[in-house]
């Protein structure tokens, strides 16, 4: 444990060059593949074009080869008369030549015969047997594509270290390779280690967490071209990870492990790496990221990432796929986009951070919204597009400055839409029928942080069901709250039917909310922010004062009330498994779920959108189908017509109610 | 042929909704697949998270779990004093509770004992012994993440059609799934029609071409997840036709052929189609792409598609891809980017127009530059990034309005290069070098073709080396005639070594461009608008004028004049092949080539910037690089170090020469 603290900390980028001097990674070799199974391979030397193409002049349209001198004067009212020689069709070498003031039929893709410098469409002639008569005058070249005017031979059209996709395969197709070298793919093996760490698919024990390095590195190696396989749970000892790790060296250019959180597992790996081999990196000066190691035996590289997932993941992507492309031969793309912070952050100095980070589109670009989680949390895995990294030295990244963002993956198109707020089943429905789900990303924040994500210019939309105190009316009187009346407009959604999910038969009798302070009943609660947790508050609190108790303490006096989830088929599902006897929810759940179910009310589900993302096509036709409700709900099925309703301004604005006027 | 007459065109939404009616296309099953095997393929069914995660309160850091009113009013001068009970490593289950005033120790990721609800950090405690001086407060909650709060048990984590990736492996493993549901693949086949068309590898006969769209199809769809294999070439024969596609049928769910460029084999095709099963849609009203046809039998789908690549490519994109979603299961992602006209774009109303576009980053986001290539051309293939739809009713698109451009691939990240104008070999080598290749897209129109693309602002870089005739000066003049003074920058590049190339051993003694008037020379020229055009043109000029002939009829004079090709590369290849016996390039191919060389002058070769993107990062790269140009020169080898040269400015502003000053 005390060497690693007299090595230096090195910055991702140092990590890779250090790395290319030390080991000088590359493919172990070529191979020459059938061009058709070429996809996604590795192409490994230039392509320089065989041939011409086109291959010999040819027409581009259906009409009549002609020289253009004979068609010079003509035109719709002096037609100039040509003598038709013959015809020429598709892949055929013609046999004859052009003469004076005769023409020769071409169909398109056909050769020109010589002599012949243009081709007059056969829109522009009438035939009459061998009579031609032409109503345009051509000039030379037209409607010909001459040999080598799209590529010529000897162009340089292809890169050694392209990856081939369909499209490269289509121009060497053109081109007529059949055959093309590519490299060999490079081998690796992926443990995991940790104590803590079980293997998906096997119990849960108290205590422990399923192993999610193995599948990431594995199927992220995958993606980059690396023949991966993963090798399994390494356990905590220094004999059995040595002698893995050895054997595996034997077979794979690079070997993988990912630590556990503790810093015990990653002192084992990190003696195992320096027994085995030579210790090239001795951990990153990155916040996550530092206990990376890297090392090299016999020109094959040993790397041991950290082991929370997200810290895994970005090293993975900062530094490993830098290093692999090295073996796969690939051209590395750096994947990245400039960003606006739209917040100020604050760091300490002395190290890198690195921060994922959620990209939403603005009129200037993309804003990058640090997803603020726990480091151990596995949802922004997929929720956070990439990553931030602000220098050592930097102290504070002011708001509207431009960032670097590394990308975790390919940005999907414009109609992405960004749905934050409150959890409901139909939407997710709605979505899902008009084909928006693939580009939606939807974030269960609760009504409240739907207001907030608007508020700050995040949410394309923030579906909300917030039941205000004063007026007892749902959104409307938020907008005023939250100052939005001139960014954004509350859009009318549907009535949902809200009440306590129970166990099926409902054993334990719970038929009001006043059951929920019975000594034995547990509840299951959504979180703060959440409009049913708004809901359930106010009439908990009334309760309680009804009844003299102190309204403050509410998580007291519930059993279960600090267990709070994000969804309603959370709610359903803690029911369901014993977690909790009630909770609130949609009925459409409960039904989903087969549980019972006691009606209370039907909410107000209202859409709140920022005015500038009206344009937005997804924004357009998610409203749309409010207004198409009943058609949606006949399509999305039984179940939802029973607990939901569409409402009489549905789809359209809705800007205050009968309470507050 | 009359009967398709009588048929209506559709558009290509209209052809996707009949396709839908009437074929009702979806996965052919489900099956179960090892989580670890499911990279690429289409999640068969929702998933809820049959967890927690965290499954259980755990420690965010190092330190120690205390009860918060222990520690409520401890600070650095009077920290409180706990009792160490214990130590919770990660994956063990605590057997121990809180008690009044004491502590355990947790490890970042272990369980938190039943009672504690904070952790202090280690580096905010001393500890001695069991006795731990704690020197901060914390407040219900600190540093631990409470079970569920990342993702409850029951929430709908992924949705049916997801197309798995990295991301969402990882993210199941971490819930502890071991095998998906996945979609089976659907199988197609690709033939390809057409008497014009050959395989790739064999020999190409005058008149032919080799087959682009079986390559592409195939691996397109591979791409899009199918089960896809290439069939051949058929020939232009009813019966053969009808049987191979009949036979088709009962293996593969989707059969595909692509027509000829002529009417009679798209007809052909129709007719199969027709008698083997119900055509739904008879044509589409696109230019390009009328004569794509599809058809269904017995719950199978037959597409024909049009026989020109880019036509093909475009209702791979446009149409096919939609159909195939319905049978892989994927949620299908329409691919598209807004983008503003740079031109204006005049159609004939009656049809859609597709037109392949480029797109460049600008101020205002991307600029959709239409790729003006005839129609059977193939290198847009690569070098375009997507294709407008201009509706039927349209007759012009305006400068600067806002179109849709559908992708036929994901836009790389921001450090795009485009690099438009002359054609280099040391400039492919200096990207190469810096890392650039594979984010650059190199066009080669010339120099002339360069400034015109800055003008535009298209380019990012114009590499030039144009000769002003009046002043003897490279580049400088033409800032002044283009009017770019406030536009672009010109930065000083490096000079390098023009020739003559010739065959080996010069077996026709060509030593100066008198030759090229010799009746015994072929010569293979540049593109009109490259800067050795240029030159030749002016030398070539200067000699008929002494030599009494008409300078303006060197296309009579000099054979092969007229044999016109776009790369240094393509002109030693044409010497080499002996399709010429000299052209004009840099005297680097020559050598790579094995060919003799004739020096006749060292040309400045420059790089014509817009100084908008002057910020951009690949372009500092590259001035950069011109900076420490020697070194670049020492890296690339001796063969470029004989033919160019370190200029005195290289790399930095150049803004007039001598002869003008």
């Amino acid at each position: 444990m005390s060497r690693k603290i007299f090595h230096a900390l090195v910055d991702p980028d140092e990590a890779v060059k250090l790395v290319l001097e030390k080991v000088r990674p590359h493919p172990s070799g070529v191979e020459k593949v059938p061009l058709i199974s070429a996809l996604y391979r590795v192409l490994a030397s230039d392509v320089y074009s065989p041939i011409d193409h086109p291959p010999f002049d040819r027409s581009e349209v259906d009409g009549y080869a002609v020289r253009s001198v004979d068609v010079e004067w003509s035109d719709e009212l002096s037609p100039v008369y040509l003598k038709v020689k013959g015809r020429v069709k598709p892949g055929e070498k013609p046999a004859l030549e052009a003469g004076v003031k005769d023409a020769v039929e071409v169909a398109t893709g056909a050769m020109i015969p010589r002599g012949y410098d243009s081709v007059v469409m056969e829109e522009y002639v009438e035939r009459d047997g061998e009579v031609l008569k032409v109503f345009r005058t051509t000039p030379p070249g037209d409607n010909i594509s001459t040999a080598g005017s799209d590529i010529s031979s000897g162009d340089l059209v292809l890169f050694k270290g392209t990856l081939l996709r369909h499209s490269h395969l289509g121009l060497l197709a053109g081109l007529g390779v059949k055959e093309v070298e590519v490299y060999k793919k490079p081998k690796a093996i992926v443990f995991s280690t940790g104590e803590e760490v079980v293997e998906p698919g096997t119990v849960l024990e108290t205590g422990k967490v399923y192993d999610v390095n193995g599948a990431l590195i594995t199927s992220y190696l995958r993606e980059q071209g690396v023949e991966a396989e993963y090798g399994g749970l390494l356990p905590d000892d220094y004999d059995v990870i040595k002698d893995r790790v050895q054997n595996a060296l034997s077979n794979y250019d690079m070997v993988f492990t990912s630590g556990g959180t503790s810093a015990g597992v990653s002192d084992l790996v990190y003696r195992v790496f320096n027994e085995i081999g030579e210790i090239i990196v001795h951990g990153l000066r990155t916040k996550p990221g530092k206990p990376t190691v890297i090392a090299t035996s016999n020109g094959k590289i040993l790397i041991g990432l950290p082991g929370f997932p997200l810290s895994c993941y970005m090293i993975l992507v900062r530094v490993v796929s830098r290093i692999v492309s090295f073996y796969t031969g690939a051209l590395h793309d750096v994947k990245d986009v400039d960003a606006l912070m739209p917040v100020q952050l604050r760091k300490q100095v002395g190290k890198t951070w690195l921060i994922p980070v959620m990209l939403v589109e603005s009129e200037n670009g993309y804003a990058a919204y640090p997803v603020s989680m726990s480091s151990g949390a596995i949802s922004p895995l997929i929720l956070s597009d990439g990553f931030l990294e602000i220098g050592e030295n930097v102290d504070v990244v002011m708001e509207g400055e431009r960032v670097r963002v590394y990308l975790f993956r390919d940005i999907p198109g414009k109609t992405r839409l960004n749905v934050i707020g409150s959890n409901d089943p139909l939407l997710t429905e709605i979505l899902r029928l008009k084909g928006l789900i693939s580009a939606s990303r939807i974030l269960n924040v609760g009504s409240t942080g739907g207001w907030k994500a608007v508020a700050r210019g995040e949410a394309d939309v923030a579906p909300t069901h917030l039941l205000d105190e004063e007026t007892g009316c749902y959104n409307t009187p938020f907008i005023k709250k939250y100052g939005l009346e001139d960014k954004a407009v509350l859009i009318r959604g549907y009535d949902r039917l809200i009440g306590i999910v129970v166990e099926k038969g409902n054993p334990k009798n719970i038929t009001t909310l006043e059951d929920f302070l019975r000594s034995d009943v547990r509840i299951v609660n959504r979180s703060k922010g959440s409009g049913i947790r708004v809901f359930l508050d106010m009439a908990l609190k009334r309760i309680a004062s009804e009844k003299g108790l102190d309204p403050g303490k509410l998580g007291r006096m519930v059993n279960g009330y600090t267990y709070e989830v994000k969804t309603h088929t959370a709610v359903a599902t803690a029911i369901r498994q014993g977690r909790a006897d009630a909770g609130l929810a949609v009925g459409y759940v409960a039904e989903l779920l087969n549980l019972d179910f006691v009606p209370l009310t039907w909410e107000e589900y209202d859409f709140l959108i920022p005015r500038k993302k009206l344009v937005k096509e997804a924004v357009t036709t998610l409203i749309d189908s409010l207004k198409h409700l009943s058609q949606i709900l006949g399509e999305a099925g039984p179940l939802f017509k029973k607990y939901y309703r569409v409402s009489e301004g549905s789809g359209f604005e809705k800007t205050c109610c009968i309470n507050e006027a």
